[in-house]
Protein backbone atom coordinates (compact mmCIF):
# COMPACT_ATOMS: atom_id res chain seq x y z
CA UNK A 1 0.00 0.00 0.00
CA UNK A 2 2.80 2.52 -0.29
CA UNK A 3 4.29 4.50 2.29
CA UNK A 4 7.31 2.07 2.29
CA UNK A 5 9.60 1.67 4.95
CA UNK A 6 12.68 -0.57 5.81
CA UNK A 7 9.91 -3.47 6.50
CA UNK A 8 9.05 -3.14 2.86
CA UNK A 9 12.75 -2.69 1.78
CA UNK A 10 13.18 -6.40 3.71
CA UNK A 11 11.17 -7.46 1.12
CA UNK A 12 11.97 -5.90 -1.59
CA UNK A 13 15.73 -7.16 -0.57
CA UNK A 14 14.40 -10.92 -0.03
CA UNK A 15 13.12 -10.82 -3.80
CA UNK A 16 16.28 -9.58 -5.48
CA UNK A 17 18.03 -12.40 -3.66
CA UNK A 18 15.60 -14.89 -4.90
CA UNK A 19 14.24 -13.53 -8.29
CA UNK A 20 15.69 -12.37 -11.36
CA UNK A 21 13.18 -9.63 -11.58
CA UNK A 22 11.37 -7.97 -9.17
CA UNK A 23 7.75 -5.75 -9.30
CA UNK A 24 6.57 -3.91 -6.26
CA UNK A 25 2.89 -2.93 -5.63
CA UNK A 26 1.34 0.31 -4.61
CA UNK A 27 -2.04 0.64 -4.47
CA UNK A 28 -4.14 1.92 -1.43
CA UNK A 29 -7.10 0.02 -1.55
CA UNK A 30 -10.25 0.67 -0.81
CA UNK A 31 -12.20 -2.38 -0.57
CA UNK A 32 -10.24 -3.30 2.69
CA UNK A 33 -10.73 -0.11 4.27
CA UNK A 34 -14.41 -0.22 6.39
CA UNK A 35 -16.45 3.31 6.15
CA UNK A 36 -14.90 4.45 9.56
CA UNK A 37 -11.43 3.67 8.96
CA UNK A 38 -8.41 5.75 7.51
CA UNK A 39 -8.61 5.41 4.02
CA UNK A 40 -8.79 9.09 3.03
CA UNK A 41 -5.94 9.60 5.52
CA UNK A 42 -4.00 6.62 4.95
CA UNK A 43 -0.27 8.01 3.84
CA UNK A 44 0.49 8.10 0.18
CA UNK A 45 3.96 9.35 -0.91
CA UNK A 46 4.46 8.29 -4.64
CA UNK A 47 7.56 10.25 -5.08
CA UNK A 48 9.12 9.41 -2.25
CA UNK A 49 8.29 5.93 -2.56
CA UNK A 50 9.92 5.94 -5.96
CA UNK A 51 13.24 7.10 -4.52
CA UNK A 52 13.21 3.76 -2.39
CA UNK A 53 12.51 1.63 -5.03
CA UNK A 54 14.85 2.72 -7.18
CA UNK A 55 17.43 2.94 -4.92
CA UNK A 56 16.87 -0.90 -3.49
CA UNK A 57 16.56 -1.77 -7.46
CA UNK A 58 12.87 -2.70 -8.01
CA UNK A 59 12.48 -3.53 -11.79
CA UNK A 60 8.90 -2.62 -11.94
CA UNK A 61 6.59 -0.22 -9.53
CA UNK A 62 3.20 -1.32 -10.43
CA UNK A 63 0.78 1.16 -9.48
CA UNK A 64 -2.75 1.66 -10.87
CA UNK A 65 -5.33 3.78 -10.04
CA UNK A 66 -8.31 3.05 -8.30
CA UNK A 67 -10.61 3.37 -11.76
CA UNK A 68 -7.72 0.68 -13.23
CA UNK A 69 -8.57 -2.07 -10.39
CA UNK A 70 -11.65 -1.86 -10.19
CA UNK A 71 -14.57 -1.94 -13.02
CA UNK A 72 -17.37 0.13 -11.85
CA UNK A 73 -19.70 -2.75 -11.65
CA UNK A 74 -17.37 -5.08 -10.25
CA UNK A 75 -19.07 -7.87 -8.15
CA UNK A 76 -16.71 -10.32 -7.96
CA UNK A 77 -15.04 -11.54 -4.40
CA UNK A 78 -12.85 -13.52 -2.81
CA UNK A 79 -13.86 -14.74 0.97
CA UNK A 80 -11.32 -17.32 3.16
CA UNK A 81 -13.64 -18.40 5.27
CA UNK A 82 -12.62 -19.71 9.40
CA UNK A 83 -9.20 -17.95 9.38
CA UNK A 84 -10.82 -14.16 8.84
CA UNK A 85 -13.04 -14.76 12.17
CA UNK A 86 -10.90 -14.24 14.39
CA UNK A 87 -8.53 -11.45 15.56
CA UNK A 88 -8.48 -8.53 12.88
CA UNK A 89 -11.43 -10.02 10.75
CA UNK A 90 -14.00 -9.57 14.02
CA UNK A 91 -13.12 -6.23 14.23
CA UNK A 92 -12.65 -5.40 10.67
CA UNK A 93 -15.44 -6.71 8.85
CA UNK A 94 -15.07 -6.75 5.05
CA UNK A 95 -11.73 -6.12 5.84
CA UNK A 96 -9.80 -9.43 4.65
CA UNK A 97 -12.45 -10.29 1.80
CA UNK A 98 -11.29 -6.90 0.56
CA UNK A 99 -7.49 -8.07 0.63
CA UNK A 100 -7.75 -11.22 -0.59
CA UNK A 101 -9.37 -9.57 -3.81
CA UNK A 102 -7.31 -7.51 -4.54
CA UNK A 103 -4.16 -9.78 -3.82
CA UNK A 104 -5.60 -12.57 -6.48
CA UNK A 105 -5.98 -9.24 -8.89
CA UNK A 106 -2.89 -8.71 -8.32
CA UNK A 107 -1.12 -12.09 -8.62
CA UNK A 108 -2.70 -12.39 -11.66
CA UNK A 109 -2.14 -8.92 -13.28
CA UNK A 110 1.56 -9.37 -12.18
CA UNK A 111 1.80 -13.44 -12.49
CA UNK A 112 4.63 -13.30 -9.83
CA UNK A 113 6.37 -16.50 -9.50
CA UNK A 114 6.95 -15.45 -5.43
CA UNK A 115 5.37 -13.38 -3.53
CA UNK A 116 7.26 -11.46 0.23
CA UNK A 117 4.64 -10.87 2.79
CA UNK A 118 5.83 -9.49 6.21
CA UNK A 119 5.02 -11.33 9.11
CA UNK A 120 4.01 -8.55 11.11
CA UNK A 121 0.70 -8.56 9.37
CA UNK A 122 0.54 -12.62 10.16
CA UNK A 123 -3.31 -12.98 9.77
CA UNK A 124 -3.11 -11.39 6.41
CA UNK A 125 0.09 -13.92 5.50
CA UNK A 126 -2.46 -16.59 6.89
CA UNK A 127 -5.36 -15.85 4.65
CA UNK A 128 -3.32 -15.10 1.39
CA UNK A 129 -1.45 -18.24 1.58
CA UNK A 130 -4.47 -20.45 2.26
CA UNK A 131 -5.99 -18.34 -0.77
CA UNK A 132 -3.31 -19.71 -2.69
CA UNK A 133 -3.32 -22.90 -1.80
CA UNK A 134 -7.26 -23.24 -2.14
CA UNK A 135 -7.22 -21.76 -5.46
CA UNK A 136 -3.93 -23.26 -6.54
CA UNK A 137 -2.79 -20.18 -7.83
CA UNK A 138 0.64 -20.43 -9.15
CA UNK A 139 2.80 -18.39 -7.27
CA UNK A 140 4.97 -19.04 -3.69
CA UNK A 141 4.04 -16.99 -0.67
CA UNK A 142 7.35 -15.98 1.04
CA UNK A 143 7.16 -14.67 4.75
CA UNK A 144 9.66 -12.25 5.64
CA UNK A 145 10.43 -11.40 9.62
CA UNK A 146 8.53 -8.29 10.90
CA UNK A 147 11.98 -5.46 10.79
CA UNK A 148 11.35 -3.56 14.49
CA UNK A 149 12.84 0.43 15.48
CA UNK A 150 15.41 -0.66 17.90
CA UNK A 151 12.80 -0.70 20.99
CA UNK A 152 10.89 -3.15 19.38
CA UNK A 153 8.35 -1.11 17.68
CA UNK A 154 7.32 -2.64 14.22
CA UNK A 155 7.66 -0.76 11.54
CA UNK A 156 3.94 0.20 9.79
CA UNK A 157 3.16 3.12 7.60
CA UNK A 158 0.67 3.71 10.40
CA UNK A 159 3.44 4.65 12.83
CA UNK A 160 3.18 8.13 10.88
CA UNK A 161 0.48 8.93 12.79
CA UNK A 162 1.73 8.86 16.36
CA UNK A 163 2.99 11.99 18.23
CA UNK A 164 6.05 11.80 20.10
CA UNK A 165 4.03 10.76 23.28
CA UNK A 166 2.03 8.08 21.17
CA UNK A 167 5.24 6.89 19.88
CA UNK A 168 6.98 6.21 23.68
CA UNK A 169 3.63 4.43 24.34
CA UNK A 170 3.58 2.01 21.14
CA UNK A 171 6.61 0.30 22.37
CA UNK A 172 4.22 -1.86 25.02
CA UNK A 173 2.99 -3.86 22.11
CA UNK A 174 6.22 -5.68 21.97
CA UNK A 175 6.95 -5.17 25.21
CA UNK A 176 3.62 -7.48 26.03
CA UNK A 177 4.20 -9.97 23.40
CA UNK A 178 8.16 -10.40 24.85
CA UNK A 179 6.81 -11.04 28.05
CA UNK A 180 4.35 -13.01 27.30
CA UNK A 181 7.10 -14.98 25.53
CA UNK A 182 8.99 -15.30 28.47
CA UNK A 183 5.98 -16.23 30.84
CA UNK A 184 5.53 -19.42 27.92
CA UNK A 185 8.60 -20.39 27.85
CA UNK A 186 9.18 -20.37 31.87
CA UNK A 187 6.11 -22.94 31.75
CA UNK A 188 2.95 -21.31 31.72
CA UNK A 189 0.25 -23.01 29.54
CA UNK A 190 -2.91 -21.20 30.29
CA UNK A 191 -3.76 -18.82 27.26
CA UNK A 192 -5.93 -16.56 29.24
CA UNK A 193 -3.46 -16.31 32.05
CA UNK A 194 -0.97 -14.66 28.92
CA UNK A 195 -3.58 -13.20 27.32
CA UNK A 196 -4.33 -11.30 30.91
CA UNK A 197 -0.24 -10.49 30.93
CA UNK A 198 -0.15 -8.81 27.57
CA UNK A 199 -3.40 -6.69 28.63
CA UNK A 200 -1.57 -5.63 31.88
CA UNK A 201 1.44 -4.73 30.48
CA UNK A 202 -0.29 -2.56 27.68
CA UNK A 203 -2.92 -0.88 29.89
CA UNK A 204 0.03 -0.21 32.40
CA UNK A 205 1.97 1.83 29.53
CA UNK A 206 -1.50 3.92 28.48
CA UNK A 207 -3.30 2.46 25.98
CA UNK A 208 -6.99 1.53 26.81
CA UNK A 209 -8.49 0.44 23.65
CA UNK A 210 -6.72 -2.65 22.95
CA UNK A 211 -9.11 -4.43 20.55
CA UNK A 212 -7.70 -7.91 20.65
CA UNK A 213 -4.49 -9.97 22.91
CA UNK A 214 -5.11 -13.19 21.94
CA UNK A 215 -3.08 -16.87 21.85
CA UNK A 216 -4.18 -18.34 18.58
CA UNK A 217 -2.90 -21.25 16.21
CA UNK A 218 -0.62 -19.91 13.58
CA UNK A 219 -2.34 -21.57 11.08
CA UNK A 220 -5.87 -21.26 11.50
CA UNK A 221 -5.92 -18.23 13.62
CA UNK A 222 -8.34 -19.68 16.41
CA UNK A 223 -7.62 -19.20 20.11
CA UNK A 224 -6.28 -22.26 21.74
CA UNK A 225 -7.25 -23.79 24.78
CA UNK A 226 -3.77 -24.74 26.17
CA UNK A 227 -0.39 -23.97 25.22
CA UNK A 228 0.86 -27.32 23.67
CA UNK A 229 2.95 -26.67 20.74
CA UNK A 230 3.76 -23.50 18.72
CA UNK A 231 1.46 -20.20 19.14
CA UNK A 232 0.72 -16.70 17.87
CA UNK A 233 0.77 -14.09 20.66
CA UNK A 234 -1.55 -11.06 18.65
CA UNK A 235 -2.25 -7.47 19.28
CA UNK A 236 -4.24 -4.73 18.17
CA UNK A 237 -4.60 -2.00 19.80
CA UNK A 238 -5.16 1.91 19.90
CA UNK A 239 -2.29 4.08 20.27
CA UNK A 240 -3.31 7.72 20.19
CA UNK A 241 -4.86 8.16 16.29
CA UNK A 242 -3.30 4.83 14.74
CA UNK A 243 -4.32 1.41 15.16
CA UNK A 244 -1.59 -0.48 15.47
CA UNK A 245 -0.88 -4.56 15.69
CA UNK A 246 1.88 -7.03 16.29
CA UNK A 247 2.66 -10.72 17.09
CA UNK A 248 4.97 -12.91 18.23
CA UNK A 249 5.61 -16.85 16.99
CA UNK A 250 6.36 -19.01 20.31
CA UNK A 251 7.57 -22.31 20.58
CA UNK A 252 7.23 -23.62 24.17
CA UNK A 253 9.51 -26.44 23.24
CA UNK A 254 11.97 -24.54 21.69
CA UNK A 255 15.23 -23.91 23.47
CA UNK A 256 18.46 -21.92 22.88
CA UNK A 257 19.26 -18.44 22.58
CA UNK A 258 17.60 -18.31 18.72
CA UNK A 259 13.84 -18.87 20.05
CA UNK A 260 14.28 -15.96 22.55
CA UNK A 261 12.38 -13.15 22.20
CA UNK A 262 15.41 -10.79 23.41
CA UNK A 263 17.52 -12.51 20.92
CA UNK A 264 14.83 -11.71 18.12
CA UNK A 265 14.73 -8.06 19.13
CA UNK A 266 18.24 -7.51 18.83
CA UNK A 267 17.98 -9.26 15.71
CA UNK A 268 15.93 -6.88 14.04
CA UNK A 269 18.08 -3.73 16.57
CA UNK A 270 21.04 -4.66 14.39
CA UNK A 271 19.13 -5.10 10.92
CA UNK A 272 19.17 -8.84 10.54
CA UNK A 273 16.41 -9.01 8.33
CA UNK A 274 16.73 -12.41 6.23
CA UNK A 275 13.93 -13.92 4.41
CA UNK A 276 12.20 -17.06 6.60
CA UNK A 277 11.24 -19.78 4.23
CA UNK B 1 -18.41 -32.70 -15.94
CA UNK B 2 -17.83 -35.41 -18.33
CA UNK B 3 -20.90 -37.05 -20.28
CA UNK B 4 -19.30 -35.90 -22.85
CA UNK B 5 -21.45 -35.40 -25.99
CA UNK B 6 -21.26 -33.37 -28.77
CA UNK B 7 -22.00 -30.08 -27.26
CA UNK B 8 -18.91 -30.51 -25.24
CA UNK B 9 -17.20 -32.31 -28.68
CA UNK B 10 -17.96 -28.36 -30.13
CA UNK B 11 -15.87 -27.01 -27.78
CA UNK B 12 -12.60 -29.44 -28.33
CA UNK B 13 -13.27 -28.52 -32.23
CA UNK B 14 -13.36 -24.71 -31.47
CA UNK B 15 -10.69 -25.32 -29.15
CA UNK B 16 -8.41 -27.12 -31.64
CA UNK B 17 -9.03 -24.77 -34.69
CA UNK B 18 -7.92 -21.88 -32.38
CA UNK B 19 -4.99 -23.39 -30.04
CA UNK B 20 -2.07 -25.54 -30.50
CA UNK B 21 -2.74 -28.18 -27.33
CA UNK B 22 -6.12 -28.73 -26.59
CA UNK B 23 -6.80 -29.60 -22.36
CA UNK B 24 -10.61 -30.48 -21.33
CA UNK B 25 -10.99 -31.11 -17.62
CA UNK B 26 -13.61 -33.77 -16.29
CA UNK B 27 -14.83 -33.07 -12.58
CA UNK B 28 -18.18 -33.76 -11.31
CA UNK B 29 -17.49 -30.74 -8.36
CA UNK B 30 -19.63 -31.75 -5.50
CA UNK B 31 -19.41 -28.03 -3.98
CA UNK B 32 -22.05 -27.02 -7.45
CA UNK B 33 -24.96 -29.43 -6.68
CA UNK B 34 -27.17 -28.41 -3.50
CA UNK B 35 -27.86 -31.35 -1.01
CA UNK B 36 -30.96 -32.24 -2.90
CA UNK B 37 -29.78 -32.03 -6.21
CA UNK B 38 -28.17 -34.96 -8.57
CA UNK B 39 -24.30 -35.01 -7.33
CA UNK B 40 -24.45 -38.79 -6.54
CA UNK B 41 -26.75 -39.94 -9.71
CA UNK B 42 -24.99 -37.36 -11.89
CA UNK B 43 -24.10 -39.40 -15.42
CA UNK B 44 -20.09 -40.50 -15.16
CA UNK B 45 -18.59 -42.46 -17.97
CA UNK B 46 -15.03 -41.86 -17.60
CA UNK B 47 -14.16 -44.99 -20.49
CA UNK B 48 -17.01 -43.52 -23.01
CA UNK B 49 -15.54 -39.70 -22.47
CA UNK B 50 -11.94 -41.03 -23.14
CA UNK B 51 -12.81 -42.26 -26.50
CA UNK B 52 -14.89 -39.07 -27.34
CA UNK B 53 -11.33 -37.17 -26.84
CA UNK B 54 -9.23 -39.19 -28.68
CA UNK B 55 -11.25 -39.07 -31.33
CA UNK B 56 -11.91 -35.64 -31.08
CA UNK B 57 -8.35 -34.94 -30.49
CA UNK B 58 -7.62 -33.57 -27.05
CA UNK B 59 -4.47 -33.32 -26.45
CA UNK B 60 -4.70 -34.08 -22.49
CA UNK B 61 -7.59 -34.54 -20.00
CA UNK B 62 -7.44 -33.75 -16.33
CA UNK B 63 -9.48 -35.70 -14.45
CA UNK B 64 -8.55 -35.08 -11.24
CA UNK B 65 -10.45 -36.96 -7.63
CA UNK B 66 -12.51 -35.19 -5.91
CA UNK B 67 -9.91 -34.89 -2.82
CA UNK B 68 -6.98 -33.82 -4.83
CA UNK B 69 -9.44 -30.68 -5.69
CA UNK B 70 -10.07 -29.71 -2.59
CA UNK B 71 -8.32 -29.80 0.97
CA UNK B 72 -10.34 -31.09 3.63
CA UNK B 73 -9.96 -27.81 5.44
CA UNK B 74 -10.36 -25.08 2.41
CA UNK B 75 -12.02 -21.80 2.61
CA UNK B 76 -11.83 -20.23 -0.31
CA UNK B 77 -14.73 -19.28 -2.14
CA UNK B 78 -15.19 -16.92 -5.16
CA UNK B 79 -18.66 -15.03 -5.19
CA UNK B 80 -20.11 -13.33 -8.12
CA UNK B 81 -22.89 -11.24 -6.51
CA UNK B 82 -25.59 -9.49 -8.36
CA UNK B 83 -25.35 -11.77 -11.31
CA UNK B 84 -26.02 -14.75 -9.51
CA UNK B 85 -29.51 -13.31 -7.88
CA UNK B 86 -31.37 -14.64 -10.66
CA UNK B 87 -32.31 -17.56 -12.66
CA UNK B 88 -30.68 -20.54 -11.63
CA UNK B 89 -28.78 -19.20 -9.12
CA UNK B 90 -32.26 -18.23 -7.28
CA UNK B 91 -33.22 -21.40 -7.21
CA UNK B 92 -29.85 -23.30 -6.77
CA UNK B 93 -28.18 -21.12 -3.31
CA UNK B 94 -24.44 -21.74 -3.02
CA UNK B 95 -24.88 -23.42 -6.70
CA UNK B 96 -22.45 -20.45 -9.01
CA UNK B 97 -19.73 -19.91 -6.06
CA UNK B 98 -18.89 -23.69 -6.23
CA UNK B 99 -19.14 -22.95 -10.30
CA UNK B 100 -17.11 -19.81 -9.95
CA UNK B 101 -14.90 -21.34 -7.11
CA UNK B 102 -13.94 -24.55 -8.83
CA UNK B 103 -13.49 -22.51 -12.71
CA UNK B 104 -11.04 -20.28 -10.70
CA UNK B 105 -9.12 -23.38 -9.32
CA UNK B 106 -8.99 -25.11 -12.90
CA UNK B 107 -7.79 -21.85 -14.43
CA UNK B 108 -5.11 -21.56 -12.35
CA UNK B 109 -4.26 -25.29 -12.63
CA UNK B 110 -4.23 -25.28 -16.73
CA UNK B 111 -3.07 -21.87 -17.19
CA UNK B 112 -5.15 -22.17 -20.34
CA UNK B 113 -5.09 -19.00 -23.08
CA UNK B 114 -8.20 -19.76 -24.08
CA UNK B 115 -11.42 -21.57 -22.28
CA UNK B 116 -14.37 -22.36 -24.02
CA UNK B 117 -18.35 -22.34 -22.58
CA UNK B 118 -21.17 -23.61 -23.90
CA UNK B 119 -24.09 -20.78 -24.28
CA UNK B 120 -26.40 -22.96 -23.61
CA UNK B 121 -25.51 -22.61 -19.47
CA UNK B 122 -26.09 -18.62 -20.52
CA UNK B 123 -25.98 -17.87 -16.59
CA UNK B 124 -22.67 -19.61 -15.74
CA UNK B 125 -21.35 -18.04 -19.17
CA UNK B 126 -21.87 -14.68 -17.24
CA UNK B 127 -20.54 -15.54 -14.42
CA UNK B 128 -17.32 -16.78 -15.47
CA UNK B 129 -16.59 -13.75 -17.87
CA UNK B 130 -17.22 -11.49 -15.18
CA UNK B 131 -15.15 -13.24 -12.83
CA UNK B 132 -12.45 -13.40 -15.09
CA UNK B 133 -12.94 -9.65 -16.06
CA UNK B 134 -13.13 -9.04 -12.39
CA UNK B 135 -10.26 -10.93 -11.05
CA UNK B 136 -7.87 -10.13 -13.72
CA UNK B 137 -7.58 -13.88 -14.64
CA UNK B 138 -5.07 -14.45 -17.58
CA UNK B 139 -7.29 -15.87 -20.25
CA UNK B 140 -10.03 -15.09 -22.13
CA UNK B 141 -12.96 -16.95 -22.23
CA UNK B 142 -15.17 -18.17 -25.89
CA UNK B 143 -18.54 -18.63 -25.97
CA UNK B 144 -19.75 -21.70 -28.15
CA UNK B 145 -23.17 -21.76 -30.11
CA UNK B 146 -25.78 -24.40 -28.42
CA UNK B 147 -25.96 -27.72 -30.07
CA UNK B 148 -29.49 -29.12 -30.31
CA UNK B 149 -30.64 -32.61 -31.39
CA UNK B 150 -32.50 -32.43 -34.80
CA UNK B 151 -36.06 -31.42 -33.25
CA UNK B 152 -34.20 -28.75 -30.85
CA UNK B 153 -33.77 -30.37 -27.95
CA UNK B 154 -30.30 -28.56 -26.44
CA UNK B 155 -27.87 -30.92 -25.28
CA UNK B 156 -27.19 -32.22 -21.90
CA UNK B 157 -25.40 -34.52 -20.00
CA UNK B 158 -28.96 -34.47 -18.19
CA UNK B 159 -30.76 -36.03 -21.03
CA UNK B 160 -29.65 -39.22 -20.21
CA UNK B 161 -32.38 -38.97 -17.25
CA UNK B 162 -34.90 -38.89 -19.80
CA UNK B 163 -37.50 -41.64 -20.29
CA UNK B 164 -38.62 -41.76 -24.06
CA UNK B 165 -42.18 -39.69 -22.89
CA UNK B 166 -39.92 -37.15 -21.15
CA UNK B 167 -37.53 -37.20 -24.17
CA UNK B 168 -40.43 -35.99 -25.84
CA UNK B 169 -42.08 -33.21 -24.07
CA UNK B 170 -38.72 -31.77 -23.52
CA UNK B 171 -39.01 -30.40 -26.86
CA UNK B 172 -41.12 -27.88 -25.51
CA UNK B 173 -38.28 -25.69 -24.00
CA UNK B 174 -36.94 -25.03 -27.51
CA UNK B 175 -40.58 -24.38 -28.56
CA UNK B 176 -41.24 -21.77 -26.12
CA UNK B 177 -38.03 -19.78 -26.71
CA UNK B 178 -38.98 -19.88 -30.36
CA UNK B 179 -42.05 -18.84 -30.38
CA UNK B 180 -41.48 -16.16 -27.90
CA UNK B 181 -38.66 -14.80 -30.12
CA UNK B 182 -41.38 -14.78 -32.92
CA UNK B 183 -43.46 -13.02 -31.11
CA UNK B 184 -40.36 -10.00 -30.29
CA UNK B 185 -39.99 -9.78 -33.90
CA UNK B 186 -43.64 -9.17 -34.13
CA UNK B 187 -43.24 -6.46 -32.24
CA UNK B 188 -44.00 -7.53 -28.78
CA UNK B 189 -42.35 -5.58 -26.06
CA UNK B 190 -43.57 -6.67 -22.37
CA UNK B 191 -41.43 -9.20 -21.08
CA UNK B 192 -44.29 -10.79 -19.05
CA UNK B 193 -46.43 -11.22 -22.47
CA UNK B 194 -43.56 -13.35 -23.67
CA UNK B 195 -42.85 -14.98 -20.73
CA UNK B 196 -46.46 -16.11 -20.38
CA UNK B 197 -46.21 -17.49 -23.73
CA UNK B 198 -43.23 -19.44 -22.99
CA UNK B 199 -45.01 -20.77 -19.25
CA UNK B 200 -48.52 -21.45 -21.69
CA UNK B 201 -46.43 -23.47 -24.31
CA UNK B 202 -44.48 -25.71 -22.00
CA UNK B 203 -47.84 -26.20 -19.45
CA UNK B 204 -49.18 -27.31 -22.57
CA UNK B 205 -46.74 -30.14 -23.46
CA UNK B 206 -47.01 -31.23 -20.10
CA UNK B 207 -44.33 -30.11 -17.59
CA UNK B 208 -45.91 -28.46 -14.54
CA UNK B 209 -43.24 -27.17 -12.82
CA UNK B 210 -41.37 -24.40 -14.02
CA UNK B 211 -38.27 -22.69 -11.99
CA UNK B 212 -38.35 -19.90 -14.45
CA UNK B 213 -39.53 -18.77 -17.57
CA UNK B 214 -37.31 -15.00 -17.84
CA UNK B 215 -36.95 -12.37 -20.13
CA UNK B 216 -33.44 -10.39 -18.60
CA UNK B 217 -30.73 -8.49 -19.84
CA UNK B 218 -27.88 -10.59 -21.23
CA UNK B 219 -25.08 -9.35 -19.55
CA UNK B 220 -26.75 -8.56 -15.68
CA UNK B 221 -29.30 -11.45 -16.02
CA UNK B 222 -31.47 -9.40 -14.51
CA UNK B 223 -35.21 -9.39 -15.74
CA UNK B 224 -35.82 -6.29 -18.45
CA UNK B 225 -39.21 -4.34 -17.99
CA UNK B 226 -39.49 -3.48 -21.36
CA UNK B 227 -37.82 -5.18 -24.26
CA UNK B 228 -35.74 -2.38 -25.83
CA UNK B 229 -32.73 -3.90 -27.03
CA UNK B 230 -30.44 -8.01 -27.33
CA UNK B 231 -32.49 -9.90 -24.39
CA UNK B 232 -32.19 -13.51 -22.97
CA UNK B 233 -35.13 -15.59 -22.79
CA UNK B 234 -34.41 -18.11 -20.44
CA UNK B 235 -35.94 -21.01 -19.21
CA UNK B 236 -35.64 -23.94 -16.22
CA UNK B 237 -38.18 -26.47 -16.58
CA UNK B 238 -38.30 -29.85 -14.52
CA UNK B 239 -39.01 -32.91 -16.94
CA UNK B 240 -39.62 -36.45 -15.46
CA UNK B 241 -36.37 -36.85 -12.91
CA UNK B 242 -34.86 -34.07 -14.76
CA UNK B 243 -34.14 -30.18 -14.58
CA UNK B 244 -33.90 -28.97 -18.30
CA UNK B 245 -32.49 -25.49 -18.82
CA UNK B 246 -32.05 -23.77 -22.05
CA UNK B 247 -32.00 -20.19 -23.76
CA UNK B 248 -32.02 -17.75 -26.68
CA UNK B 249 -30.41 -14.68 -27.17
CA UNK B 250 -32.87 -12.09 -29.17
CA UNK B 251 -32.00 -9.01 -30.82
CA UNK B 252 -35.38 -7.47 -32.04
CA UNK B 253 -33.90 -4.91 -34.16
CA UNK B 254 -31.93 -7.78 -35.93
CA UNK B 255 -33.61 -7.93 -39.30
CA UNK B 256 -33.34 -10.99 -41.46
CA UNK B 257 -33.29 -14.73 -41.88
CA UNK B 258 -29.89 -15.44 -39.64
CA UNK B 259 -31.49 -13.83 -36.57
CA UNK B 260 -34.84 -16.13 -37.44
CA UNK B 261 -35.10 -19.11 -34.87
CA UNK B 262 -36.07 -21.52 -37.31
CA UNK B 263 -32.44 -20.84 -39.35
CA UNK B 264 -30.99 -21.48 -35.90
CA UNK B 265 -32.62 -24.78 -35.56
CA UNK B 266 -31.83 -25.58 -38.81
CA UNK B 267 -28.58 -24.24 -38.43
CA UNK B 268 -28.27 -26.94 -34.99
CA UNK B 269 -30.02 -29.83 -37.16
CA UNK B 270 -27.02 -29.71 -40.13
CA UNK B 271 -24.88 -30.04 -37.62
CA UNK B 272 -23.50 -26.29 -37.98
CA UNK B 273 -21.28 -25.35 -34.81
CA UNK B 274 -19.30 -22.01 -35.30
CA UNK B 275 -17.59 -21.03 -32.65
CA UNK B 276 -18.75 -17.29 -31.42
CA UNK B 277 -16.34 -15.77 -31.16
Amino acid sequence: MGALHRGHVSLIEAARRDGTYTVLSIFVNPTQFGPQEDFNKYPRDEAGDLNICAEAGVDLVFAPPVEVMYHPDAVTTVRVAKLTDTLCGAFRPGHFEGVATVCCKLFNIVQPDVAYFGQKDAQQLAVIRRMVRDLDLPLEIVACPTVREPDGLALSSRNRYLSPADRRQATCLYRALCQAAERIKAGERDPAAVAGLMREVIRRAGPERIDYASVVDPASMQPVERIGGPVLLALAVHVGPARLIDNLLVDPGATGPAAAPEQWLSDAATGRRDAAR
